[in-house]
Parts: C-alpha cells; structure tokens; sequence
C-alpha cells in the first residue's frame, strides 16, 4: 500500500547522459528500487531541450540530438522526498519535479 | 468541452500485459473511448518495475525484460470516476491514479 | 532558476500533425524554445484518440492508426501562460493543459 499523500515524481534526462560508467536512466531506477520506492517507468522521447543543454549544445533547431527520457515514479510524498538527497545530485543537466497524485486501490 | 474540474488518469501496465486474450492497452483504449473518455494516449517505456512484479519477476538489477506502457486519458473529473470500477479490475499489476488537469480551451 | 510556482504544460498530438509545412512538434518545441522556456521534452506513443479523431477519422477499434505524441514542457506558471496565445492555435486537433509541478532545485 502507498501511504497518502501520494507524489508523482518526473526526471527529464538524455538517453546518453551517465552515472558511474553506466546509463543514468539505470542507474536512476536501480536507486529507486532499492530504496523501496513502488514504481518507476522510463519513457522514452524522440526530441528535446533543457536548461543547460540550450546552453552548451546546439544542433539542428537549436535542439539537441540526444534522445530524451522521462522517469516517472510513485510512492507516498515521504518516501519520495527521502530519496531526492540521493537522486537529485544524479541529474546534473536535467530537470526534477513532483506531482500530485491520487493514487486509485 | 470538458468540464472542469478536468482531471488527467495515468495507468502503468505492461506491453505483455492481456485482458481477455488481447492486449490489455488496448483494451483500455477500447473501453475509455466506449465511455466517452475525451482523449487518451499509450506512452511507450523502456524500462520500468511496479509493487507486485518486484516479488514475482526479477530480471537484470531486479527489473523486469517486459516494456513498460503509461496510459494517459483526460477528461473532467466526474467522467474518469465512472470509468474506474470498470478499469480498476483490469490492472491487476500496475498502478492507476488521478493528477489535477488544468484544460486550455 | 524557474520561479515559483511552476507548472507543466502537456499537449497531446499526432506524429503526422503539421504546421506551416513541417511537423508540428518540432514547431512547438521550437517555439518554446524560442520563448526560453526552460525544457521541453516530446514522448513517443504508440496508440491513442482524441476529441476530434474519434469523430473525423476511425480506424481498427475506433482507433487512429497514427502514432500519437506528448509535449512536456516546464517552467513557470507565467512564463508558461504567457506562450499560450502562440502555442494554443496550432494545436487544432490535441488537447493543451497545464499541471502544477514542484521544481527540485
């Protein structure tokens, strides 16, 4: 059971952007796992922008070529707030956020 | 026109995910567009895990091989709760909940 | 820095939509980019209707056949409101909404 209130909590980052040697979308979602969080789902985007890459990179339109992924998970406000010390230093180009969320039993 | 308040349903299944000896999105998409439902969409994922498939299935870092799919469907508030006694049973693995939904008209 | 309070704006179209004799994605996320709004990111689908599909064009299961795609874009709720006078026009046939989101600095 997910204690209410529930969060929803979305991390923007590129398919190419790492942690530790490895992919940060993995990496990401085994620290999410491991520390209990309910669940999490990547998904997967075909063109974006973000703050530091319109800065440092720019290719056709002003957009980077890197795909772009969206991690989405859930669990209760507590356990996810718990977990951001962890996560957020992770994100260093991409953007963190949370949502409310009903979860429906 | 949808009422306000609007509200956006997001599911999380499987893309192996059945209902019925069909594809359980498909399913869905079926039975939301059947009640009205205003507009959905089936986001597609990479990688994923959720409550129930942590204890059953574990592949490479404890997640599963298995596609992950997120449902979107906006439509007001009053309309999606009359659909989830209907949708509820159907997500026997994954989660359901409810966001606020501000529509721009 | 995105100021507070910040929003999500979500805008749900066809891959096959167009504006002014290109995709109408890449259009959009140009033009929030020109808007400096802070990211934007465009998620792939795999299935999905909407409010004037469903009447104009039926498919296998009352379902379009083209592959539908979310925006996501974040940042301020001003600055985001203020480019949707630009963006609200070209979106003739998805749905535009706006979600609150907490940035995590």
């Amino acid at each position: 059971m997910i204690k209410t209130p529930a969060k929803m909590l979305l991390i923007f980052i590129d398919q190419t952007d790492t942690w530790q040697n490895r992919p940060l979308h993995e990496a990401i979602v085994r620290l999410l796992e491991q520390n209990g969080i309910a669940g999490a789902t990547v998904l997967s985007g075909i063109m974006g922008y973000g703050i530091h890459r319109r800065i440092h990179r720019r290719g056709l339109l002003g957009v980077s070529d890197d795909k772009p992924l969206t991690i989405a998970a859930i669990d209760s406000e507590d356990k996810l707030r718990n977990v951001l010390p962890a996560v957020r230093p992770m994100v260093r180009e991409g953007l963190i956020g949370l949502t409310d969320f009903e979860v429906i039993p």
